[in-house]
């Protein structure tokens, strides 16, 4: 893993982690091609890399909403709350679920001038409302997502979604996580292409 | 559980929910004598639930900070984000872990005029702006909190714990969960009387 | 009369104090069975404390609005303003004028989500907003709270009551005024327990 | 008095006032040559008259601050809380009590690009912070005044001005009080000239 | 030119200028009786000089909005971001192209509560959206300009002369320049007197 | 050019545009490969684009600045304000000029945590505090430029491209400019690849 991973708290060493981790890093690892540096950022902490993984897992595998739904939810909050690591690692992966090479960039600017659906733009205001005012976030918005075709379970994803990564930003800016290069550029080409 | 544990999502009968919730809840209501709220409103998704708590109880269980400093942070950071069912389950909490029946009304009003120490004043300072300004903490931030003398992994916890409580503010005011009536009396005797 | 009434500005004694002072003072602690610390903090200067609960009067004595109505207003502006003292001693009279011991603690988190109806909905929106944005304050706020059902004279004391606490919890905010302990559990039994 | 001094609440005819307050009125048109409109509007509910005026009084009159400074405050927190009424009214009453006709068009804009002491920037950092976010005012906010050369009771006044335009701003702005036109040009004279 | 035309930069000699900014200056120090220190401030750099008033020059000759109009949208926009000099020297503008004493120190305060027609009150809610909150400018906002009677190129001139006083505004506040004596009076006096 | 520049104006076609319009925008065509948006939106009214591009090119080209410090200004400015436009489009001339792929990504989302010098940091805290506090900005804050090393004619310059690109933002986002789909991924490449 990167010792670069994060540049406020030390980056264990791979085989120093207890084997779920490891192991769930291998897969990732293979997967992607490179180890995404929040793995080795968390690692710092292994009950914390376990519970944070576990929360994520669960939202993003029991769900009706689609893959690239969720990824556009957290580009939109991240580049809110101005997360460098997530607008970038979550930015790469909204290009590949939603094959569009432009919509992270889109979002991470102002999803209100986005290439996307009244559906979306609803879910996006939303979102946005309960990361910057969520004192202000009323049946009436739940509404508008029941309104905007969303079930009554997809509205509390929504909302889900959203408050993870208010946590999430929030340990990527405190720990200073630094996204992997290769998030940069990847799903920057169109896939007809 | 009660159907009014929260206004925006139906609240699930106990039972009818796995085992490993029901028997949870059953031990949570069995010592606090009350089934705190947040337990019937996270049962909507049970996955969620098992997320939500295992995050919550790695906070708590693996960490060097003492129960009632985690509870000052948590009290703090609900006081800036103006989370009703924070404030009150947790302002509870906070009072009888700090054996003190005025903190928690300190912190949800405005955590620089608490009685606190320095060292909880940095504390704080760190968890507030990791809350409202994220896009502002620095490494400075991060070193006040050592200067303080927090160690290094207590630094890191503080961060976990602000950042969680961003998440949990977030779910408790998407949903409008709403606090036991119990918590607001709680702890709020003097000990030694 | 407590030395620790505030912190920034010294307490005067009882008895130093003008006969028209303490006169008021000696009835206010036989009423309440201690003496508020807002009596003894104004206390440092006379002129201003003769003002002060002049105008105070004024506002609970000559107007329409019920008293919880009165407390109402203030507990959500002193919540939204995060002042310490006017929160918990606010929060008290509130609880006994409304005979409800969960309202004050919402109306300080957030009225957006308290127990009231829409009539106070409204009531407070405004009250928010001039406490928040004066400069945004239009016409149409008004016609919002007559339409509501306030008199044109209630709708003036709305504005008054809240004005009147921006002036309160500032004060009480630069001489760090402390809430008596007896205010924090005043008024949380059930009256009909 | 002139109907037109407030849009948003009638104007009660003078010889329809309380005997005290009509002597006033007349006293402060005699003197000013027209009748300012906060008297004419305020009116609208005698009670809330006298308060107010008896405040604004006790604070003018009682202090050891010189009236230019007084004057100097409420023009700078009234910029801050953009306040029409007050910004007119009192930058008139600055001019001509500063004998300085530029510095109310100063501190309406930016008291930290005004033609000011330092004592008296410090003045105004306390004041507008104290109006823009008392959260954050502390001990350290009133230990600059004191170093600058305010006595103990002058911090405390420089605390209670701010505390009583931030009432007058908002009542100002929520009644829509226009101020004369007269106020608009007064004072804009050099006295050298 | 005046040495204290702005304070953080140094004015050069007149005399020293290219030409092409010597004349024009001599032109306008005819025009106003006295030269507008914007122009020595800006003449500290010439090449930004000439493009600063070219842009200017642009906006207010090739447009169909009437030249008050154009210093409506200045002042408040100006009055918004707090810029001491634009406040005065297009105040004064304002009041002689508007013909009207009062409107630059209502809209310096609050075009909310100016004496200026719908459409105008509709004009400066864009142009103060595009100041404060441009993420959140919109479609719809655009088309309300539409609908109070602007041209689809006076919508333009609109944004644009918001945007350029934006700049202005900036270097203005970056540089502290300092309007000039005169500025503060001119146009006070009704013209029908 | 492109039709889809922007979105709420028409962009005219490029063959009835003046010649010097024309030509410069075809000199850019064959430089880059493509028009940049830009060129093609402000040319909905040619004088506005003359101004436009006159004071961007002073901008760039009477300076001691190196090119990659402006387009950092720009990005970091542009990231602040959440420019779709500039973000991506200034991001990639800043990933060219500075031979650094992920230098953009990083100012869009937060400077502070960019990998840039401190005298860089410096630069940005000013030009990020005259874009967001502008009334803030002091003295202190050019002095803080003029000990980092720069120049005195490079502090006037920062502040103008700090204040050039809250007027470029502005336009753009109120014309809904939308970047040429090369810009998103230009000098993503490491140059010693």
């Amino acid at each position: 893993m990167d010792d670069d991973a994060m540049t406020r708290f030390p980056v264990p060493d791979l085989d120093e982690l207890p084997d779920d981790l490891r192991e769930r890093i291998e897969d990732e690892t293979e997967r992607a091609g490179f180890t995404p540096n929040v793995f080795a950022g968390f690692a710092y902490k292994p009950s914390h890399w376990r519970a944070f993984f576990d929360y994520h897992d669960a939202l993003v595998d029991d769900t009706d909403l689609e893959r690239h739904e969720v990824e556009m939810i957290i580009v939109a909050v991240s580049g809110v709350n101005h997360c460098y690591y997530c607008n970038v690692a979550h930015g790469a992966l909204l290009r590949i679920y939603a094959k569009d090479p432009l919509l992270a960039d889109q979002l991470v600017a102002n999803y209100r001038s986005a290439d996307i659906s009244e559906k979306h733009k609803t879910m996006l205001d939303v979102a946005v409302k309960l990361t910057e005012r969520p004192v202000e976030v009323g049946d009436d918005d739940l509404q508008r997502l029941r309104d905007a075709g969303f079930s009554e379970e997809e509205v509390w994803d929504i909302g889900a979604v959203t408050a993870f990564f208010n946590l999430s930003n929030r340990m990527a800016m405190f720990a200073d996580m630094r996204p992997n290069e290769e998030f940069h550029s990847l799903g920057r080409q169109r896939r007809d292409d």
